[in-house]
């Protein structure tokens, strides 16, 4: 293999494929990025066997030379030394030569780089997608959507299933669900053409978040093809392969209220600072426990207390109130997380008594429903 | 004690005297903030015994009230809390009240915080600091004291003294000082009038960069006091206490060589820049050792190997080169740390022999002197 590259479009797509390395593995071809050289261009390689990326760079681009291509080859090079070296070389021609024993000569202004290449042969194939049925999505939904669920997966490795976003597709209708057992997040997306369906494709939330990061923030669409055990996504010259995690995911329809004892509308950015308040003094008591309390001439009363520090208290307007009146504490973290996400000005919050499930809906919008399980306390 | 304060005010004093709060006190009072209202406007104080911060709100500031004394008082509440919920407090006016057994309560719009105060008198008095010598010092130069020479110091426990910076002054030039052991940095500055003079003033280099962070960037003169065991930095509002280090700082001065063998003068982001792809390689071997060679047809060689990765070689052009050829080994992550401060664009290194200190001079600043001992090798 011998080549003269582009340093900057290397180093993208070094990028792109190095959120594949785990610095944790125990394999040392993993370790590494391959690199393939044929005269289509160059394709870099990285998997931490969960999730496998791969970066094709054309010899060709904007009508300007990318890749010229001396010789065809492969090999295997130290990720971590790789990418940090590439970045920082003084010109933005770079020649790369494999020699015997797949040492690898660098060569870029009066650098020179040796590096010890591993035989690519040892490197792991990826898994062959089978099925042609692709399902499309404009990439700032993709991104939108695993933003405003992702937060709510479990981070217990004890129910491998929950640390994962459910993805089901029907009727067109895409839905993401998340939930850690203390919490749900679910958001639908109705997207365009097809008769791709799908139920319990459960992928992983870590890996749904590095995906975010490889999407880009311009309207790109996103091409998926889902198999049996694995889950494709293309993003441009990107090929993104991760695991489907195996099990059946819980249902969680029975969790979500469906009738509700108290229903109250109210500013999402107020809610938001007045409970990140009381979170503050709730944080400190390691309880994270506030309560929200309707009040009789109207609004409601937000309230956190610690033996320590003392109490925090502020009243509330409210742009609507409907039913009973109500006193509930619940984890204030996880309110706090579903207001990040929340875009629209307003959100309904429902109850249907203080043991059960709080609810929370942005209004204009109805693709998205969160619930918070209350916290039993005595006052 | 009663007071209505603007919120900006008291959060930056806040922010201020926070610095000076430490995570792992034992001592329950000196997790809190003292403050102190008198006529004249409100003073806060925080503590970790080594350093202690006092900033003074005034009445008024810029013709505006900043604070309304209804009634005199100290309270001390609880730092962390007190930090976080001030900044986050819903209006621009905040009210305090401190009544029985300290009970502090604080409202801002619709927000009612009641915190547990602490009784001020258990609160450490801080040292009072004699003498009327007071030196003058602009902010944003003492700023790059620090930073030209904090970098050097050892952060070993096992030798106290050397994790401060020594400060000289004689003839109206102020010295500082910082070593490891294993190198060494001196910045010296002209300072003007006064005869204020002192030696073996050792102040702890984490101190030095918390000062750093209160003086402001514009050009603001900083007033120092320095007693027996205590210094005091003046900073408009602020005063900076800092506890003397106890010891004598060992004589530098031998270490420096005075005559050299061979010197070289070469661009210092060149160089840098140079280092710093040899030193990414050197750190996976975790020793940091990079070779420097003189080349026969002039320039110089930068180099680091490692068994498992490769080899980085890179020549590179000198502005000057006097003197005998040389193969030195140093630890790169010292030399960068001296590059990242110059502020030359060329620099001297001399060298006195393998074994012998590395001096490092910036061109057109003889204010400043960097010494780096060489690695012993046999290659």
């Amino acid at each position: 293999m011998k080549i003269s590259i582009l340093k900057n479009y290397l180093n993208d797509s070094i990028q792109q494929v190095y959120k594949a390395i785990s610095s944790r593995t125990t394999i040392p071809i993993l370790t590494g990025i391959k690199l393939d050289v044929n005269h289509q261009g160059v394709t870099l390689t990285a998997s931490d066997t969960d999730i496998s990326i791969q970066s094709f760079i054309p010899v060709e681009d904007d009508n300007q030379t990318v890749v010229q291509v001396e010789q065809t080859g492969s090999v295997v090079l130290p990720a971590k030394f790789f990418v940090e070296i590439i970045k920082k070389l003084p010109s933005q021609e770079i020649v790369m030569e494999v020699k015997d024993h797949f040492q690898t000569f660098i060569s870029s202004g009066a650098t020179e780089i040796q590096m010890v290449g591993l035989d690519p042969e040892e490197f792991p194939i990826l898994p062959a997608i089978e099925g042609n049925q692709t399902l499309s999505i404009p990439g700032d939904l993709l991104k939108n959507m695993i933003k405003q669920t992702g937060f709510s997966i479990s981070t217990h490795e004890t129910t491998p299933i929950l640390t994962g976003i459910l993805w089901n597709l029907e009727d067109n209708e895409l839905k993401f669900t998340a939930t850690d057992r203390h919490r749900l997040a679910t958001r639908s997306a109705q997207l365009n053409g097809g008769d791709v369906k799908f139920n319990n494709v459960v992928i992983a939330g870590k890996t749904l978040s590095e995906l975010s990061k490889i999407v880009p923030d311009q309207n790109t669409l996103v091409d998926i093809l889902v198999s049996d055990n694995q889950v494709l996504f293309k993003i441009e010259n990107v090929l993104f392969y991760s695991r489907i995690l195996e099990g059946i995911y819980p249902d969680t329809s029975r969790i979500i209220p469906t009738s509700y004892k108290t229903e109250l509308i109210i500013d999402t950015k107020k809610l938001s600072e007045s409970i990140d308040r009381a979170y503050l003094l709730s944080r400190e008591e390691k309880t994270n426990i506030v309560r929200l309390q309707t009040l009789d001439h109207g609004g409601i009363e937000i309230s956190s207390s610690s033996t320590e520090l003392g109490k925090v208290r502020e009243e509330l307007d409210v742009v609507d109130f409907k039913g009973e009146p109500l006193r509930i504490s619940f984890n204030s973290k996880y309110m706090l997380d579903v207001l990040k996400v929340v875009e629209s000005e307003q959100l309904m919050i429902a109850f249907t008594g203080i043991m059960s499930p709080i609810v929370l809906k942005p209004m204009d919008d109805s693709n998205s429903l969160y619930v918070i399980l209350p916290y039993r306390t005595n006052n």
